[in-house]
């Protein structure tokens, strides 16, 4: 038996044994959630495992407030799961609905289809992932649907089987996912902290919507196989989430911005040192990066942090955002504690 | 006594051991020398020991024929050396006067002063590093006016103190500098290497002429402080440089010009991952890197390796010159074994 298939019936094993006492509950006849999309300050990149997407290293987000993921469900008679995106309907061998399915198919009676309707409430062409506010806002509307009354930590889990940083879009707020050291992925579980920070933004710098060239996924993958700088990277990012989350506890903004920042850039690098070279930078992207940076030798604290594509994402406070807006006309900015009330604990 | 006083003496030694027997020569009147300049196919990314200019690590490079410069030097009867460049006199509070005011320094009897006629036979423009062929002509030219005829390795250690990549300009073709151990710096020499590669060719894509924000040395300096990548990065080098001199030996294209490119871009990666982020890119910097991952893609065995610095050098062969120049009509080519008469051994 290969080590895939070991690895596949332990993870089922955790999804049914979590899943037991509420199997046989009867569906509600729809339900639906919101879930908001999420950036991280310091990054999840790299797995330790690809079938349970078990994380290197922890990671600690923000989440985009109204930036998100709304998914209602319905329960249907029909021979497989319907999934509907933005309205129109997504077919079958589209790795869209793929994942979807595969992620129904691991947690629903199997007799049980549904039609799955989701609408992200930020254009694509934001550059943000829609992945991680989609399968959060899923896994919270199956919830609810079948009634599984789930703790938030076990939906976090649940979430991040469908999509890695899923496991951080449960809440508001700032959101902490450790990595755990469990071989079934147990005690990889996601968190939100305690503090709020209503004057900080964060602002959308959108250099290119297209698709990615290569996905995270498979840039993650190729950046732990051949990057020699990726060796250091882990001590790097347990390091910066630490500083960040102290950070956060003591409201120092320069040290948290500034550690996203060098946390992203680090990621980005060792993504540099892959072969063949994986840079998803655009020429547009280190234009904004200079002007950021020229900006910052000028006074103005201002900080960015990138995905696993083109886009930045700015950080500053709310006393800045004149001068952020005059220097980036374009620029969306989203005040990630304006729903503070909807915070759970 | 600090520690920086205690290795000044100790080079000091090192110099005067090597000068000694020869420190009575009586000069000629003139005497002038040709270096070309270089570029490293794996890199030379950090000191050991600064006053020295000791590296981290080995590196080998390829020089790059008759882009190089030319230094005359004749005695003169007057209170300082004078430095001319390109035909115009550098005032003595310029660092490139201060530099070779410095060099001589170590190396002349006091009394002796010279006039110092320096060309380079490349535009500044083409983003050449002329430190190193000009400390190279300079450690040449000086060599034959006092008559030393000390054999190459100790000139190239003597380059060597003027700019470390310098040890490299003292020959045509594959030159390979190790490292050394020792803690004067006298085993950190330069030797040729023997094959010969007339097909191969050296393209200059010149992105930007204008001179650096952050010199080589001061980024060097900050990499090694700040950028937790770095810890891979000598172990990532050395690798690099077996695979390059291997694949010399084996006249094998492609595995010497990925390794160089892999090589270049991880020497980068290090400096992005610096803080404040270092990153000598330019936006066309990256359309052009774009431009030759495409037409790899599409089969044309075409690479490229970066300095510290915004502008691109091409590797390919002969046989796909015109190729090469019609994606890149700007394109300024050299053939590095075009003088292969003229190497030394």
């Amino acid at each position: 038996m290969s080590n895939h298939q070991t690895e596949d019936v332990c993870v089922n094993d955790w999804v049914n044994q979590v899943l037991d006492t509420v199997k046989h509950n009867t569906p509600a006849t729809q339900a639906s959630a919101y879930a908001p999309s999420n950036i991280a300050l310091s990054k999840y990149w790299g797995k330790r495992e690809a079938n349970f997407n078990l994380p290197v290293t922890g990671s600690l987000s923000i989440s985009l407030a109204d930036h998100g993921t709304k998914t209602g469900l319905s329960v249907i008679d029909a021979p497989a799961h319907q999934v509907i995106l933005n309205g129109e309907q997504v077919g079958e061998h589209k790795s869209f609905a793929i994942k979807i399915n595969q992620w129904l198919d691991r947690v629903l009676p199997s007799d049980l289809k549904l039609r799955i309707d989701t609408h992200n409430t930020v254009p694509t062409a934001a550059g943000l992932a829609s992945s991680a506010s989609g399968f959060a806002a899923l896994t919270l509307a199956t919830n609810t649907l079948m009634g599984w009354q789930l703790p938030e930590y076990l939906l976090s889990a649940l979430a991040r089987l469908g999509s890695g940083s899923a496991s951080r879009s449960l809440w508001h707020g700032f959101v902490k996912w450790q990595a755990g050291e469990l071989a079934d992925g147990s005690d990889s579980i996601a968190f939100p902290l305690k503090p709020q920070w209503p004057q900080l933004k964060v602002g959308l710098l959108t250099v290119s919507s297209l698709s990615k060239a290569v996905s995270s996924r498979e840039g993650m993958g190729r950046t732990v196989a051949t990057s020699a700088l990726y060796k250091q990277w882990p001590q790097k990012t347990e390091a910066d989430l630490a500083s960040i989350e102290a950070a956060i506890t003591n409201g120092d903004f320069e040290t948290m911005a500034a550690t996203a920042e060098h946390n992203a850039m680090s990621m980005h690098a060792t993504m540099a040192a892959a072969w063949p070279p994986l840079v998803y930078w655009q020429p547009e992207s280190l234009v904004q990066m200079q002007k950021i940076w020229q900006l910052r030798q000028q006074g103005l604290p201002l900080y960015f942090t990138m995905d696993a594509g083109p886009n930045l994402k700015l950080l500053f406070e709310a006393q800045h955002q004149a001068d952020v807006e005059a220097a980036f006309p374009e620029i969306q900015i989203i005040t990630p504690f304006s729903h503070v009330t909807e915070v759970r604990d």
